[in-house]
């Protein structure tokens, strides 16, 4: 098969694309923040929870730990300038909503905001979390979803037109469709 | 933005795709399996670490915590009906490698073997586990990484040509390039 072997720490570089979703969160004093999230999967269907991967060091750690909040958002494609800037930028020199040009809106129940460019939300309170290396896994109890009334088809997201974005490396991919499992 | 509420469930519907991987493991007398996972990111880069979830319902559960070994295979389109079938029948009553033609063929570091089909293989043992919810995360610490030799360009993943994998529901999904960040 013509197989060969790389260090240990090549499997991130190997591994398919992983999504790409935007975390809102909020600080005590009411300053928000987002951060470009390529370590999310959902976890769990009863309590729905879903889980996110952030390093000690990105400022949105601190503020998710101070809250105990946030908010997951799915963005489209015509949003991937602005995840590159929001995932290589600190808010805690920069005003990410301002610098990317996103728009704020109130969540329903939790207080960090949802972008509103984006095509989803999935609001959260931190439900457990868990160390991992370098890395801190936050588990998040789904507390409301919204989405675009149009990104929805036969109960699932519509991923041909809606877009959301992938990423390996500084690589970004849409999704195409080719398989259709039987009901 | 036309938005609408849906029910705290629905998270996982709306989510953008998750990457699809077929997880390997082993029983203490030497019977191999194969589940198929939808729920797989990296989780740390030092140690080099990944997650997985996986149901405590699922034989492949009690096979990982048994020998506390397993390996993650990357499939590429052609491996979409054995990736639904491995996600669709128990290793309990079904030899999978035999059900969906998949050869095993040993791995360098760890006793559950790799999957010859796939494009590349991360060996892992356990180095930590979680519960949330309803599923256990499973956290591998990466002892040995193979791949296609020509699956590797710029000593990356090339997924344009490898076509890895991903599903929303029943859906699945190759990755189309559509943006490259700046070095």
């Amino acid at each position: 098969m013509g197989k060969v072997s790389y260090p240990s720490g090549y499997y991130v570089r190997f591994s398919p694309p992983s999504p790409v979703v935007l975390v809102t969160c909020i600080s005590r004093d009411g300053r928000a923040n987002i951060i470009t999230i390529g370590m999310y999967m959902p976890i769990s269907f009863d309590p729905p929870l879903l889980a996110i991967g952030v390093s000690p060091k990105r400022y949105s750690h601190s503020l998710i730990e101070e809250t105990g909040e946030f908010v997951v958002n799915v963005p489209g494609r015509d949003l991937v300038d602005a995840a590159v800037l929001c995932g290589s930028v600190s808010g805690r020199v920069v005003d990410k909503f301002k610098e990317a040009k996103l728009t704020a809106i109130p969540a329903s129940k939790v207080k960090p905001p949802l972008i509103a460019e984006c095509i989803a939300h999935f609001e959260c309170r931190v439900y457990d979390k868990f160390t991992a290396g370098d890395h801190t896994i936050f588990i998040g109890e789904v507390v409301a979803v919204s989405i675009e009334e149009k990104a929805v088809k036969e109960n699932v997201l519509d991923v041909t037109k809606t877009q959301p974005i992938s990423h390996r490396g500084r690589y970004y991919f849409t999704p195409s469709l080719f398989y259709e499992a039987k009901k």
